[in-house]
């Protein structure tokens, strides 16, 4: 490349170590924490180009890019134009950054319009060895230091200012950074290994999201006209990057719009469509295809595939011959450029314009569930442009317009479990099972992934008492399923006897209720919601069909306070009798302790249960079923019920053979630490229903359990003995091939670096420190964490106190602030990750919960 | 390659018209209908291979493969290997069936072991060019036959016969085919478009399959030990086929196991990995990938990918050097391809044992809905190995094991629309909806696939008077919510207080029932069946909580008889005083006609219902909704109720301020020829629910619309007045991201090709004659078509008659031999296409419908 510089007339070509040494310090340093918080920049056009394959002339586009949106850049209306290369190997003898910077100059000198304009190369890091071929051997090496990542800090950089026809005033500029560079021309994963610099995924977007930023943010609002930015990457689609992680799934927590540069070349048609459908497969928007012709009319396969939907250009035939200085091909491929550049522009308008409209569209079109909508002004409306793994991409404007990052902390309504790895291979599995299946009808058939999702759930869950899985759509669905089967045992265990044919009662009239437990709650649709107690949720406002049908008792909870656990009774259980040391504890496991049930406490349990069951049994109704939420009520507000208290109920009612349900809907798949809560309780139900983080958060199903007792009593010589319920989308194969994949994921150590204890329980995931403090803090009233909930209740009175209070908002909207989105139950919140999220995650996130309640009830001093 | 012949010492080339005209007829015949039957035989391991580009060696591979199975076959252990290739371009001058003929006789030769060898390669058609340039010139081109498809009928071969060395018995036999030949070697819809011979994918997949079958199925039994088939694909995997369609798409239906030849170049991870993820997302299996090996260490990043779950082989170097005659490459690489070998016949075999051994797995651990369990012996179970459109790929073992196709004729209980490139294109758009969002939290946010749904639906079913979109998971869900939606309207409009902090009633008892028709059925869930007659579903037996809360009014129901649409009028409406010529339509059209409307029977329904409403009104209860299934009671058993009838219902609940809620989640989006059956009756309603085709029939997602007004009942200053329900997937993105294609897709003419009147009607799809024909038929007592519906009952008495007859049984096993999947509704039978299906398709049903009720009549006569 040296025939080049004699065109470079007016290059100054400088090695500023001091100068740039502090741009550095900036735009570079290590990332010290495990997260990284994501913040895109909406002010302006930012594209990330992806290659079809490599060698199918990403670098060309760019450069063509470049020279189009500067060249029509004037003084009065000047432009700027940002060109990055995170990932640069074979460097420096190849370095698309110089390419393109150079090739802008030689452009630039050729067309030479009114305004000047200036352009610059610089190179951030690289290996020693990559280093050393830059900057020549001897003592400018020792000199430079190496970051913590292992490479060196090059603050290599060349410049060049081209003096346009009338005016020395600069209309436009042009920066080319190569972020990391390696002397191998392999793989960056290959190079950064021989070259002895592996760095971490993290490093390099942090790097990446400084470079993005620096030389934009100029502090000021709105719209930034004439900047752009374009991230070129290395290779093809899925090719990795330095640690080994594919590119297309490094890159994806900014989730750039992209440009893919296709093939033109015979066999490129098939190259070109599987990138885009790599791109897509990991949730990128793809707002143009471009390649280089080579006769082949490979566009017209490509639109047809495309449904004209995304624009396909073709290129000018790209000159063979290296000593062509390709400025005749950057001529003929100018109109091309120039509407690639509109059609870039005019997305990347309507895409800020819609994110923009979005919330006053949601008003206008939505009715939310559970949601005031009078209490929902425009401006608190969530705009969720994506989300990666735990974490929501939030469309805010501050200064700008940005997309940034919020952690799902109510875990989406408790559904949440994948990490951004675990999502990419269920969207993988879910486009697998789309179009394996679509759906296929389930009833007197079998096909593969409803299989062994049952064999999972019997396996897993239902291990060593479930021999049968009926699937439906939601909880509610799953739990009035499981009220049907326990009615029916009910009725066969206790001759009650039924018309065959009307299916009526033959005897007299009777009435089944359900044992249940004041504070739980079962789901939404009617027969879900007799199950339990009189609430806000079933008044006759909300539903006037409910009557509430169980004898539903009071349970005695359990919660931190001031730093220990402690046992509430409800006031019937209070008696002076009972021993203190019985209801406080040091830890969670002591109140899972099977020895507990010799205690006095336990006796008292059960002589309570007993005397309402008794009482109940004078009337014409049946106790038919018992139904609980093991150990935790979420919806009544995040109330941890005493284990023992509901052991002793299950007790109770094996031994006057009333079927017991157990509600794994919230609990089940590792929620609260272990599979499922049955082992936590340490006893097995007749049936069970579980949905929600079973396919690992992306898609609604429900599966009722039951054993063979159970089933046997739906059997008979008439369909109509058979249970006569189903959606239409029972064990539909997306469902069920992510519940496969998400049930196995949680499970297995190698996937899940939370799973303990032979792979029974999760570790720790909330700071045992954190949590006794925040259990003093003056403003709060309780804390409950097990597994992957924390939760607390916030000291409340009258009005403040339930589920319609709006106590906790402020502090909502604070934490919001800091990059949580929780959502509160009236006075009680909640943090919730999943079941592989980090510890030191789940720390940051009770940190930050930590300094705003000092805010907060200083506030409401 | 005459440098060859040489070594083809026992070679015999031939050119045998006559013989092999024959053997053509068999092997390759023009389709004639516009539907093909698919059958894999599984007797055997059949495979395809797949490049992740074009020149990454797949013909070495199955070379390698061919030798690999031959080579291991002794005379008492004979083995043949079939190798189709059923596109090639730059044919004759490229043919890699010759290749694959050649190597395999040169590798034998060089190997020579104690069995002899016979190999073969045919050429079976090719495009005139190609045609000359095989056979020369002149008089011989002149008598190929031109098939219908526009391309020469070859029959051209050659063989070889190779002696081992102790026997003269053939121990081993390799068959290589070419299908199709094109002369340019460009991509083949190019060549074939140029050469003039571009050919329909049917008659391709037609004469692949013959190939297939040919000289495997000898007619004996079980599984057939030592032969093997591969198809080797043209290109990359996304490469069009000669029509266009690209391959991976093309040869779906077939949905073999694939071998993935990646590339082990610079870059070829990337590629190798987005072949496979467009495999993946058409629902192929992948048993192993191979390529080979450029010093690049590809395999580490390809396994650490497929997390070691697919096996990834790597190949020596292929040499460069074109003189090379590959031999010593091929002795290199032979542990490979035996070791490929040896994971592509256990892949095979695990299948295999899967298929077989799964209907008992599934007796085993599936609680099926709706299933009398001990009428489902192993044989009957059906085991669906995928779906590719409306037809599943079911398992099925006659004289060996094969997968057959079996039309989707219940739709999967109603859910299914999508026609083979809608499937694909679903599965794509899921992939990438699980990728960008998986599922996020609805209430107060806003997100893409959300707001898009909603827009489409406001825009499409709920046009003209819906202004909101409550979002749930299935129909039952949807109900119960239009329910509560009502009641409170109800309340509102009628001055019904209510506490504002218990939610409960002020003044006195009162009770809400819904005014319905008998038979009509709303879902599974208690408030829903509350809403539905007393039937079999109800009693207690089923559901002990049901009360039955409506008045339920008897409908008149239409249908055809004896060749034209008659009504039929419940006993409470018979009247002398009504004109016959109001009773006999000759057109389904006429039923709707609005001028009904000033009729004598008009008057009569009218006078009936307000009677009716009236008698209740007397009681504590009120009527606070009016719901109904618009024009057919599906579940019911396929009941057109007179639209007549639900017109004067609305009408008369319109003028009492009873809120009005059409149940469309069977009748919505096309199913009955318009997108909504509110447009059908011409009347609109307060609040409608939708479901099951919504989504294309890929994912459960159900909605609820309402008015504006419906809307304003819940708005206050307290939580506590809004709607307080939703599910945790309420308005997920990938179930919203599927409603919005297939709605896009149903609508648009040029995706739909059945759509017309401007984009109101579909046209007719079945063939009137033949419904005409049915509607005579001795056995049938009525007939039902109306858009993708038809219907018939058929003639039953007492026991035969009802839901939990089983009369139509021999009926439904008839045609499930013929290829129809259908479940029968007690004696109804019914027949339900997709709305893109083609009347073709249609009416091919019907005929194998109305064959086989002659045999049924007669064996129940």
């Amino acid at each position: 490349m040296s025939a080049f510089s004699a065109l470079l007339q007016n290059s100054r070509r400088r090695l500023l170590y001091n100068l740039f040494s502090r741009h550095c310090s900036r735009c570079i340093s290590t990332p010290s924490s495990s997260s990284l918080e994501i913040n895109v920049d909406l002010s302006h056009p930012t594209y990330m180009v992806w290659g079809s394959n490599t060698g199918v002339g990403k670098t060309l586009v760019s450069t063509g890019l470049a020279a189009s949106v500067l060249s029509s850049a004037a003084s009065s209306n000047p432009a700027k134009f940002f060109y990055i290369k995170p990932v640069q190997t074979g460097f420096p003898a190849d370095s698309d950054s110089r390419f393109v910077y150079r090739k802008f100059s030689e452009i630039f000198l050729r067309r030479r319009g009114q305004a000047s304009s200036v352009a610059s190369n610089h190179a951030l890091k690289a290996s020693a060895l990559a280093a050393k071929e830059l900057l020549g051997a001897g003592s400018e090496d020792e000199k430079l230091e190496r970051s913590e990542d292992g490479l060196k800090n090059l603050c290599w950089y060349e410049e060049m200012r081209m003096r346009g026809e009338e005016t020395q005033v600069v209309g436009s500029e042009l920066v080319c950074k190569t972020i990391y560079g390696w002397k191998e021309a392999i793989s960056p994963h290959l190079a950064a290994e021989r070259e002895g610099t592996v760095i971490q995924d993290l490093n390099l977007l942090e790097s990446l999201q400084r470079c993005m930023w620096l030389g934009v943010d100029d502090g000021s609002n709105g719209r930034k006209e004439g900047i752009w930015s374009l991230i070129e990457t290395a290779g093809g689609v899925a090719s990795p990057g330095p640690s080994g992680t594919l590119q297309c799934d490094l890159y994806r927590p900014f989730r750039l719009p992209a440009i893919l540069v296709g093939d033109g070349r015979l066999g490129g048609i098939s190259g070109t469509i599987s990138a885009y459908e790599s791109l897509k497969l990991r949730g990128y928007d793809i707002v143009a295809v471009i390649f280089d012709d080579h006769g082949l009319i490979n566009e017209v396969p490509l639109l047809s595939y495309l449904r004209h939907r995304v624009p396909v250009l073709v290129l000018p035939p790209v000159p063979q011959d290296q000593s062509d200085n390709l400025m005749e091909w950057f001529d003929e491929s100018q109109s091309i450029f120039g509407s690639l550049k509109e059609m870039m522009l005019s997305a990347y308008l309507e895409r800020l314009q819609r994110l923009q409209n979005m919330p006053k569209k949601a008003r206008d079109n939505f009715w939310w569930p559970f949601t005031q909508h009078k209490l929902v002004p425009e401006e608190i409306v969530t705009v969720i442009d994506s989300r990666c793994g735990e974490n929501f991409a939030v469309h805010k404007v501050q200064n700008a317009d940005i997309i940034t990052q919020q952690f799902d902390a109510c875990a989406s309504w408790w559904t949440q479990g994948p990490d951004t790895t675990l999502q990419i291979e269920l969207a993988r599995d879910m486009g697998y099972a789309a179009a394996r299946f679509g759906h296929v009808m389930f009833p007197e058939n079998v096909y593969e992934p409803a299989l062994l999702c049952a064999e999972l759930l019997l396996e897993g869950v239902g291990k060593g008492w479930a021999s049968r899985a009926f699937f439906s759509d939601n909880g509610s669905t799953a739990i009035e399923i499981a009220l049907k089967m326990a009615f029916r045992k009910f009725s066969h265990d206790h001759g009650i006897l039924l018309d065959s044919v009307t299916g009526n009662l033959v005897e007299r009239s009777l009435v089944f209720k359900v044992l249940a437990l004041s504070g739980s709650y079962h789901g939404d649709t009617l027969g879900a919601m007799e199950a339990q107690a009189p609430s806000s949720y079933t008044g006759f406002l909300q539903q006037p069909w409910y009557t509430g049908r169980g004898l539903f008792l009071d349970p005695p909870t359990v919660f931190i306070c001031n730093g220990s656990w402690n046992i509430s009774l409800p006031e019937v259980l209070q008696s002076k009798s009972l021993k203190l040391e019985n209801m406080i504890f040091n830890s969670c496991e002591e109140l899972f302790n099977g020895s507990r049930e010799s205690s006095d406490l336990a006796r008292s349990y059960s002589t309570y249960i007993t005397q309402q069951l008794c009482l109940f049994l004078g009337s014409e109704d049946h106790i038919g079923a018992l139904i609980i939420e093991p150990v935790i009520h979420a919806a009544g507000g995040m109330h941890m019920v005493d284990p023992l208290f509901q052991r002793m109920l299950v007790k109770e009612c094996r031994n006057r053979k009333i079927p017991v349900i157990f509600d794994e809907v919230f609990t089940g798949f590792w929620r609260l630490g272990a599979e499922s809560a049955a082992e936590l309780l340490g006893c097995t139900p007749d049936i069970a229903c579980y949905a929600k983080l079973m396919t690992g958060g992306v898609i609604p199903l429900a599966a009722t359990l039951a054993t063979e007792a159970i089933f046997d009593a739906f059997k008979g010589d008439s369909k109509l003995m058979a249970l006569l319920h189903g959606h239409s989308y029972s064990a539909h194969a997306m469902g069920c091939t992510a519940a496969t994949k998400a049930i196995r994921w949680f499970k297995d150590p190698q996937t899940n670096s939370n799973i303990i204890a032979r792979g029974r329980r999760l570790r720790e995931l909330w700071d045992a420190k954190l949590v006794h403090q925040i259990s003093l803090h003056p403003a709060v009233q309780r804390v409950v964490t097990l597994g992957t909930l924390f939760a607390l209740e916030l000291c409340a009175e009258g009005h403040d106190a339930g589920y319609g209070s709006l106590y906790a908002s402020s502090l909502v909207r604070m934490l919001r602030e800091d990059g949580v989105y929780l959502r509160p139950l009236g006075n009680v919140i909640y943090l919730m990750c999943g079941p592989c999220t980090s510890p030191q995650i789940c720390s940051q996130l009770i940190s930050k919960l930590h300094r705003r309640l000092n805010e907060f009830s200083q506030a409401n001093a």
